[in-house]
């Protein structure tokens, strides 16, 4: 770490947030270090009642001019953006001069994915002084680890499956698409875009539920990885109990995921989930590491 | 043509029908070119009804003895296999001795892809004698044209979009799932894979309804291609008035398909239809040709 970095980690962290309950897990990992946590939860995505007992600051998105004067005086330097973000609409902006500056910017990362939209705030917020921190680095024990976090442990066609699922996602990574792929028998189900990982697998479960998957319930995996490039800053990708349940009405033997580059939301919930169902969940290390 | 090719073209085409009004359309421009057509539908997945009027032998899938006595009786020599066949249960096929004896290799293509299990059904076939044709071989005119079928044509933009979903298909034919995809705005809404064009469309509509599609409606193509690598003999990307009126459903632009490798099922209800709703049809040469 240089001096400056360990200065900045020094000082209290600003936690932009918004919806789940990742970003209150983040949080307390973070308080539990001894350090400092100032919440700025975003309206019309965080949940009021998950922060009416801790102290906060509500933004509307866009608020750049509030968030840099409260984050400066309580002396931040370093911020983190962290929690589920559901495009907004034009309504729920409310830009102040800052922003209004760099609108035609943020517009058009709009029009591009996802990545482009999170990249383009997270360049507006540096070029304003903050350095943008990702989850994981404040918090690393919210990530998942190498290795079977459950009782039950992938079997040998479950491993060329997930084998399978991280090459298909290597390959589709370049086209800014989701993270997260269905694979049974060596045959790719689903492939996740812009409906997200809950509804991909309730897809799955429809067409189990239909006969159009005749693979017995317990088998196919759930294989979910960053895209490559993407900045892990502010968009890793994200499981948690109610990812183990989509999986489970879906049928799966289990779930892969990148060790260390993968947020384990809730992981005690989850974990004992995924035990009572005898489903797994392994982190896998990323090819070439 | 050989001496060979043309011999066996003038000989009775066997045709094996699958599900749907495409088996009826090849029949029917084969039949206009001159040549005798024996209809074999399949139980299970050919409508009794369409067929009523037509002299045909029903089979079982597995039924390769009955078909192979009743088409030899009656001089056949080539055999087209065309129509939808959604992967049948076990207690769908009747094997008979010939197919028993194919059972391993057919039984470890039900575990690959699509297109394993229907390469199989083709090697099946030739080895026994038959020379198995593409429906586009024996009644081209039911493939797609060049050009926009349509009165509407798509845009700079659409076009841009159509080049990305091309590409994506590219990169993501080696993992032998769907052959479509919808962009828009150079970004990929959602990737087929087992469940097909219509409910991929069909989840389009629903992403745009629930409102986590802001692009106005008449924005975004459907782009569609074979495999790379696949045979098209057994299997075309089909688009039909059904796909257009999903497609309209879903808010798109337009559909974009390959010329010369996708057949279009009832043509002239299609580009009917299409105009009403003011969407472009276009074929696009593939890459390279």
């Amino acid at each position: 770490m240089t001096a400056l970095a360990e200065r900045e980690a020094q000082t209290p962290l600003a936690l932009i947030c918004g919806g789940g309950s990742l970003p209150l897990a983040v949080a307390d990992s973070v308080a539990a270090r001894g350090r400092k946590v100032l919440l700025f939860p975003l309206r019309g995505a965080a949940d009021p009642r998950d922060y009416a007992t801790r102290p906060h600051h509500w933004l509307y998105l866009g608020q750049y001019g509030k968030f840099a004067r409260i984050a400066r005086a309580a002396g931040c330097r370093e911020l983190v953006l962290i929690g589920s973000l559901v495009r907004p609409s034009l309504t729920q902006i409310r830009p102040d001069i800052h922003v209004l500056l760099a609108l035609p910017g943020i517009l058009r990362a709009f029009r591009g994915g996802d990545d482009h939209l999170l990249s383009s705030i997270g360049k507006l917020v540096e070029q304003r002084g903050f350095t943008l921190r990702g989850a994981h680095e404040v918090a690393p024990d919210i990530l998942a680890p190498v290795g079977a976090l459950t009782r039950a442990q992938p079997g040998a066609s479950e491993r060329e499956d997930i084998a399978l699922g991280f090459d298909y996602l290597r390959a589709a990574g370049r086209f800014d698409i989701g993270q997260a792929v269905v694979v049974s028998g060596r045959h790719v189900l689903a492939v996740e875009a812009v409906e997200g990982t809950d509804q991909m697998l309730a897809r799955v479960a429809e067409l189990r539920r239909n006969g159009r998957l005749r693979a017995p319930a317990g088998s196919g995996v759930l294989v979910k990885a960053p895209k490559p490039g993407q900045d892990r800053r502010f968009d890793l990708p994200t499981i948690g109990p109610q990812t183990v349940a989509a999986a489970v009405d879906a049928g799966l033997a289990g779930i892969a995921v990148v060790s260390g580059a993968t947020v384990i939301a809730e992981p005690e919930r989850l974990v004992q989930q995924a035990d009572q169902a005898g489903i797994f969940v392994i982190g896998v290390p990323a090819a070439g590491e």
